[in-house]
């Protein structure tokens, strides 16, 4: 069993405390978030009490903090949890700085505590599938892996401000899939983007459509199409073909029911955002870090991972700046 | 919020516990079995203590009990938390013999308690999508319905013995499902049937295979097909076909994987078994039952659902054993 | 290479006017029709001369002749045919009575002649694929098999009068199909019907919704899901479950695009009706017959198997009306 | 009516003998092939009779020309032919040099012939709906569009060291498939490639792995995904993003047939290669070259099609050679 302290009671927060609460091994114990409202509301609905940063950090009793704050508190929550001796689970990114990465993965090791960062996506059970398939060796070695991204809707230009940038912030993940399932180094990073949504985004700095293309050590090529706006809902789909065959993971549809008539027949859109597709791959992830937390599994998704996506999504950004493949 | 006692800690009563302990209106307060160890097993995961059947209906402070005993136990138990003013959940037959039922209906008709009966398919997010789309006239007039309900594979002869035959214990919610998406008096019910899977089941005198045809008042046309054995796992599908269109709902599949190579393209196969296909749909029925026992919702599945159900089952043994359709 | 002759320049005469030009051993060179315009039509068309009857019957460079002229003629010109030493290619049914049937077979048996019966779908890739697949023991032996067979829309009262019914007319194929796969005799047939598709149908004393229940001789139940109306194209599909898994036939959609958006998924329909959907059916049931005529291979669909679907019909007119399982 | 010449009666040229023939508005009349034999054979399947070069270009009888013959001759073949005044059937490429494509369509603009160059993706039902749709406002703007394009199995090394490499052979048919759904021009390409197939394409200076992306002039992103070996069939995809949903087509499968068992549920592959998956669509290309012909139409594939897509193809070698994205 292990308590728990919740810091960021917002949207991912609340995902995190449901799963904490239903979890048999885990216990909420504290909630912490700047804002007293919010707090005060999760609260509520879980009977765990609010406390301060300090106290959470004070209590030898707590054994694990969750980390859903504003991205720019991320790193220095993680340092302070690292040195008060707690297991970690935060979400991504550590930082938008790869420096400021480093510096606190370096802190984290030190102290060595548990440290998964939240690449929810590794722990969706068709993806995850895909991957252990692929490692069971049903298609033989990967040659290509094509992952296709596409959010429902922008989300606002003020989120866009300080999200680092559609690479840091969207892509990230898909760089990290890649990662793993194909399972080698990346040697070179090729992007291109665009503005076609929205000119607000541009006017941010920001693009929101984008292709990356990944080359891998053995040669295997790697591709990435993003958008911020597909308007059918969350598509989320990997294609990873081997030398003697293809894995493949489609969508979640939000239902099973097809209505036919003269007009045509129409089917369900794929589940509409991240909080429904991937359900179960929180719930999966919030147990594997209880069983990270309990030292009976290495960590599928540390701070090693976060900072080789960060890297990729620096390396893209340089790409669509400069017009050049940048080698790593 | 109501308080609630479990009675029965089998496969069924554990689907229940986890839905009535993780819904914010309910609380698990007591668990009954006539197997201690069941019951003790299960008040440990739950928190919940053991008490005996007399203590619960004694309790005032007691709200709700939910009925999931051996079949043969329905009747007697419904009657007694009826008599101790309850509201009831009870796990679907009331009784097998449709005098029985009625016996029961009609005393909790006197008693005045919210008795929902668990034919929870009705609370299937797809099945229960169709019905509404039917219901805002998507489709205009049914004219026919068509329910494929094949279990993965037959149970022990020994449940078979016990059963009341597989009309009145797998078809039963078939029969429910039809009266439910078409909406109308079923007035003639042919079936036949035969034992092809596993020769032990027609020694125990039943069936293992069966078609049922039913009629409704308005001439549409109801097909139910039937085996105790697909191989490949729960295949629940229903078409419902009106005048200007058809609804359909398909299975839902284990996952989203598919594996193309020289071969061919492998997908998955459809939910294994009631526990994961209805999933969703006993936890949308738990929450109808809050809501019914709270005086907030009309009972979706009542003893009067019930009692049709069984009505049908029953004529439907008549059919297959004089080779007539039955007129109701 | 065989030369043939076309009875009947109509709808169905035109689709195998075409195969027969196609295919590089056979030789459209005459054309017969009861109207002259409709003749003369084809034979510019084709380039192959307008005869009569007689011409036909007399000349004995014509090896052999294509029946799809109204169907009270299919029994006189086959015996006409047979005596006059053709091979003998005729559309379904060989007649509406079963004695005129059995009494016309006679003939052709004498005279020696091959013939074959124009079921259509024996021929489909699709369906063929799941007997031949069958035959070779991909599922074990067959317990069940359902047909789900929808028009688009049903025809004009004027063709329904003189078709011999729904059963005679429609299901006929699906009989033959259920046998097809199956492959064993059939010993009791169960039907039911309804008229809820359009009154006059009701009327002119037929049915347009059935439901038909086969008892096979090993315990296997065959499913027939009839309605003249589908409303979305021609629904006509095929799962035949046997002792090891599932066969089934899916239907062909008239093309792969699809359209996403804020409102849902929209795909293709079924393709409309059956000059779409058994294109390919009718271009290898030509082949076939010409493998027939040139003594290369056993007719797949003879006399004996237009006959046996008739009795299944008209065993179907007598339970639908009984209200009794006829056995056979 | 239009009499045409084929030149070249190889495997292309076979598929369009049968379309020739079978169209009611052309006539094959005469075949020619470096290979006696080979003109031979078709001769003998057709009827039409063998002529020289000379002889067809001499005869002014003779409409129209169709050019299936090896690369390396289809410009001066195109000349040869506008020069006698016949319409122009070739298959892609006209050359695989740019300068002797412009050299060549201006001799055949001089001339005033017209020319379809075969892009037969073009014809292809799906892929013409999904412009058809597009054109006609169903998605609004095209913001992305991504094509996976997959061949089966590599041709022969010595195949691949005379095609001009993967970007010119087989890339050139998505090139122009991009643009023709996207109708914008490109202002840049980067493509990224390698060899992870079989490492005797990399020793012909090839690749067999590649990913290109496509920046349109309005902001629209393409992204193309090639590959010489997908092990499980020709993977032909298209998915058209724009500001109000997406149109895609999937791929055509083999048969409509499933196996459901215990190991899973087996559906059929893609159609294994391009004469069964762009069946219709060279049908459809023919009676579009007939009415081109005929001066009913405008040609939908002309010289500047070719010009362009041969554009973008050399434009990829240099991004993928220099690793910096091409403007043009």
């Amino acid at each position: 069993m292990i308590k728990v302290a919740l810091i960021g009671a917002g949207r991912i927060g609340q995902v995190h405390s449901a799963n904490i609460v239903a979890h048999p091994e885990s216990r909420l114990v504290a909630i912490v978030d700047a804002f007293p409202e919010a707090a005060l509301s999760l609260s509520e609905k879980t009977g765990a009490p609010v406390k301060t940063l300090e106290e959470v950090m004070a209590d030898p009793g707590i054994d694990a903090v969750v980390i859903g704050s504003a991205t720019d508190t991320h790193a220095d929550f993680i340092e302070l949890a690292a040195r008060s001796g707690k297991a970690i689970f935060c979400e991504k990114p550590v930082d938008l700085s790869l420096a400021r990465v480093q510096a606190c993965l370096k802190v984290v090791e030190e102290c060595r505590v548990p440290l998964l960062v939240g690449f929810n996506r590794r722990f969706d059970p068709n993806f995850a599938a895909v991957r252990n398939r692929y490692q069971q060796g049903q298609i033989g070695k990967a040659e290509s892996v094509l992952i296709v991204s596409r959010d429902p809707s922008p989300p606002p230009v003020s989120y866009i401000q300080r999200s680092g940038g559609l690479f840091r912030d969207m892509t990230i993940h898909d760089f990290d899939m890649a990662c793993y399932l194909v399972d080698e180094p990346v040697v070179a990073v090729t992007a291109r983007g665009s503005c076609v949504v929205d000119p607000a985004i541009g006017e941010a700095g920001d693009i929101d459509t984008a292709v990356v293309t990944l080359e891998f050590a053995s040669g295997a090529l790697g591709t990435i199409v993003n958008t911020r706006r597909s308007g059918f809902g969350y598509d989320q789909r990997i294609e990873l073909l081997g030398a003697e065959g293809m894995l493949k993971a489609e969508n979640q549809l939000e239902n099973t029911v097809l209505l036919a008539n003269e007009q045509g027949t129409a089917v369900a859109n794929p589940q509409y955002f991240f909080l429904e597709r991937y359900h179960a791959a929180y719930k999966a992830e919030w147990a594997h870090f209880v069983d990270v937390a309990l030292g009976r599994a290495q960590c599928l998704s540390g701070g090693k991972e976060g900072e080789q996506a960060l890297r990729l999504a620096d390396a893209a950004v340089e790409s669509w700046t400069t017009g050049k493949t940048v080698r790593l």
